[in-house]
C-alpha cells in the first residue's frame, strides 16, 4: 500500500480529483507520517518536508519549475517528476497577448480615447517579426508553434536539444562551455548568445532556474538587441541581471519589458521594477497550474511508479530540469 | 491605351508601386480627365469623382468596405472590385489581441502594478471559449482559423455561405427573410440571430455596411449575450444600434466592448462612446491597407481587365459586397 501526501494550496481540490480516479493500493494521508512514500505538490512546500519523509521514493510536482528541490545540498534519493506539456498553451496566450498589446499600442490607444483624440496612426504587426526563445522545452515549443502561426521568424537558444520543428534556427553554447567554468568557455557562451539575440524584435525567456541560466540576460545580451525590441520573461527571475535590465530601459536601449517572474516573489514594494519606465509586470500568473491538468499527470504516472517503470517527466537533478 | 487615376491619401506610394510593375498599355494620369477608364483608390474619394468620369469602366478599391459606391442612387455602369484576402491576418491579430487583453486582464494588472499590489489572482484563457462571428467572408474565415488555433468553439452567422471549415456551426436567416421586408421575416431573422448569439463568450462583427446589416446588433441581440460577454466590432459601425450598446454596457448586461468602426468617422468628440464604461475604442485601424498588398491585387486584376475576363473580387452592387 502506497501512502500519498498532498502539499499544495489547492490540496483539497487535488485530493478530490485523485480520489475520483480510484487508484489501486493508494491511501491519501492527511498529515505527515514516516510511512509516506509519495508526495504530490508544490516544490517550495515539499522542500521543507523532505527531512521528515524517511520512506520517500517519488515526488510529483504541480509546477514545471523545481529549483527548490534540485539544490545540490538537498537530498536526491527519490524520483522527482514535474509537470510539463500543460503550460504551453497558457504561456503562449500570455506571450502573444503582450506582443500584440505592444504592436497594436493598446495602452497608447487607451490614452488617445481618454483625451478624445482620433489617433488613426498605423500600428504594428507580428507578421515577419523575429522572436528569439531562450529555452525551448515543451513550453518553448508551443510558443514557437504559435509564433509560426502568426508568421514570425523563430530562433531558439537551448543547451543542445533541437526538438521543435517550429524553430527556424537553433543556437547553443559549445560543449566545452557546458562542461567548464573557464573564462574562455564563458566567452564562447556569450558569443553564441549574442548571435542568437542580434537583431531580434522580441526576446522571450522560458528558462528554468539552474546554475547555467543565472543572469544569462545580462548587459552584454541586452546590448545586442535593437532599440525597438521587447523582452518578456515567463521563465524564472534568476535568468535576468536586474540592474542591467533597468539600465537598458532607462537608457532606451530596448523598447519594453514584460516580466511575470522575479528573483524574489512576491516582489518587495521597494523594488525599482515597480516604477521602471516601459516595464510592465504580472505576478507569476502567466500559466497557472490547473488542478485537472496536473492531476492527469499524477494519474498517468502512478501505475508506472507502482510497476517500477520509468515515469513521465523525470527531472535530472544534475541538469536541474 | 488605358488611363488610370489614383485617388488615395497614399497616391504617391501607389503610383510608384504600379509604375514599377510596368503594366502594358497603361498610363497613370495626374489629374481628372474625361478619358480616364480605370480608377484605383478609396471609395469615399472615388464617389465624388464618379460624375466626372464618363469613360469609367473599372474601379479597384484599396479597402474591403465599398458602401460609398454601392448606394442605390449612385451609378453602377462599371466593374467594381474591392480588396480581399489581405486584411484577415491583421484583423485576426487585432481580435486576438483584444480578447487576450480582456482574458488576461492586462489593464487591471497595469493598475495593480501602479498600486504596487502583487495581484496573483488567476486570469482567464481563450481555450474552450465560444466565439461568434457575424459575417464569415475572407476576413471572418481567417479569424475563425485563428480562433481554432487557440482551441475556441466557433459559430458563424452568414447570409447563406458556409465556406470556412474552421466554423463549427453556421446560422443563417431564412431565405424568405432575405427576400422580404415583412414583419414575420424580420422575426425569423431575429430568431436565427438569437440562437447564434445565445451563450457566446465573444461576439465579433465583421459585417459590411449593407441594407441587410444595419443595426443587426440591437437590444434583442445584446440581451441574449451572457453578462461576461465581450463584443468586438471590426466591420462597420452601421451594424450596431449605438444607444442599445451603450445601455447594455451601462446596465452591465455585457462585460465589455471594443470598437474600431463607427457610424460617423472620425467619431465626434461629443459622442457618448468616448466615455462609456467598459467600452474601448480604436480608430478604424484594425487592418490598415498596406500599399504593397493592395497594389498586388490591382496588378493581378489589370491583365484580366485588359483581356475582358472576369476580375478577382468583383462586388455585387445588389448585395453591396
Amino acid at each position: 500500500m502506497h501512502k500519498l501526501l498532498i502539499l499544495s494550496k489547492e490540496a483539497g481540490q487535488y485530493r478530490l480529483l485523485i480520489e475520483k480516479a480510484r487508484l489501486p493500493d493508494l491511501t491519501i494521508e492527511s498529515t505527515l507520517t514516516p510511512e509516506i512514500d509519495i508526495v504530490f505538490g508544490s516544490p517550495s512546500l515539499i522542500k521543507d518536508a523532505l527531512a521528515s519523509l524517511p520512506a520517500l521514493s517519488w515526488v510529483q510536482t504541480t509546477s514545471a519549475g523545481v529549483e527548490a528541490l534540485t539544490n545540490p545540498a538537498a537530498r536526491r534519493d527519490y524520483i522527482l517528476t514535474n509537470a510539463r506539456e500543460v503550460f504551453g498553451g497558457l504561456m503562449s496566450e500570455y506571450v502573444i497577448g503582450y506582443l500584440l498589446a505592444h504592436e497594436r499600442k493598446i495602452f497608447e490607444l487607451q490614452q488617445s480615447q481618454l483625451s478624445k483624440d482620433w489617433n488613426d496612426a498605423d500600428t504594428g504587426t507580428l507578421r515577419g517579426k523575429t522572436i528569439g526563445l531562450l529555452g525551448v522545452g515543451s513550453i518553448g515549443a508551443e510558443v514557437a508553434r504559435t509564433a509560426k502561426f502568426f508568421n514570425m521568424n523563430v530562433r531558439g537558444y537551448t543547451r543542445e536539444s533541437e526538438t521543435s520543428k517550429h524553430v527556424d534556427k537553433y543556437y547553443h553554447p559549445s560543449k566545452s562551455t557546458l562542461e567548464s567554468d573557464s573564462l574562455l568557455s564563458k566567452q564562447q557562451q556569450a558569443a553564441a548568445l549574442q548571435s542568437f539575440a542580434s537583431g531580434l524584435d522580441y526576446l522571450v525567456s522560458i528558462l528554468p532556474n539552474t546554475k547555467d541560466t543565472r543572469k544569462i540576460v545580462d548587459a552584454n545580451l541586452l546590448a545586442v538587441l535593437p532599440s525597438h525590441a521587447l523582452f518578456i520573461n515567463v521563465g524564472r527571475g534568476s535568468a535576468v541581471d536586474e540592474s542591467a535590465l533597468i539600465d537598458a530601459l532607462n537608457q532606451n536601449k530596448i523598447a519594453g519589458v514584460v516580466l511575470d517572474v522575479f528573483e524574489q516573489e512576491p516582489l518587495p514594494t521597494e523594488h525599482p521594477y515597480w516604477t521602471t519606465k516601459n516595464l510592465m509586470m504580472t505576478f507569476h500568473t502567466s500559466a497557472p497550474s490547473l488542478p485537472e491538468d496536473i492531476t492527469k499527470i499524477f494519474i498517468e504516472n502512478y501505475p508506472l511508479f507502482n510497476e517500477g517503470k520509468p515515469l513521465k517527466y523525470e527531472v535530472d537533478f544534475e541538469r536541474e530540469y
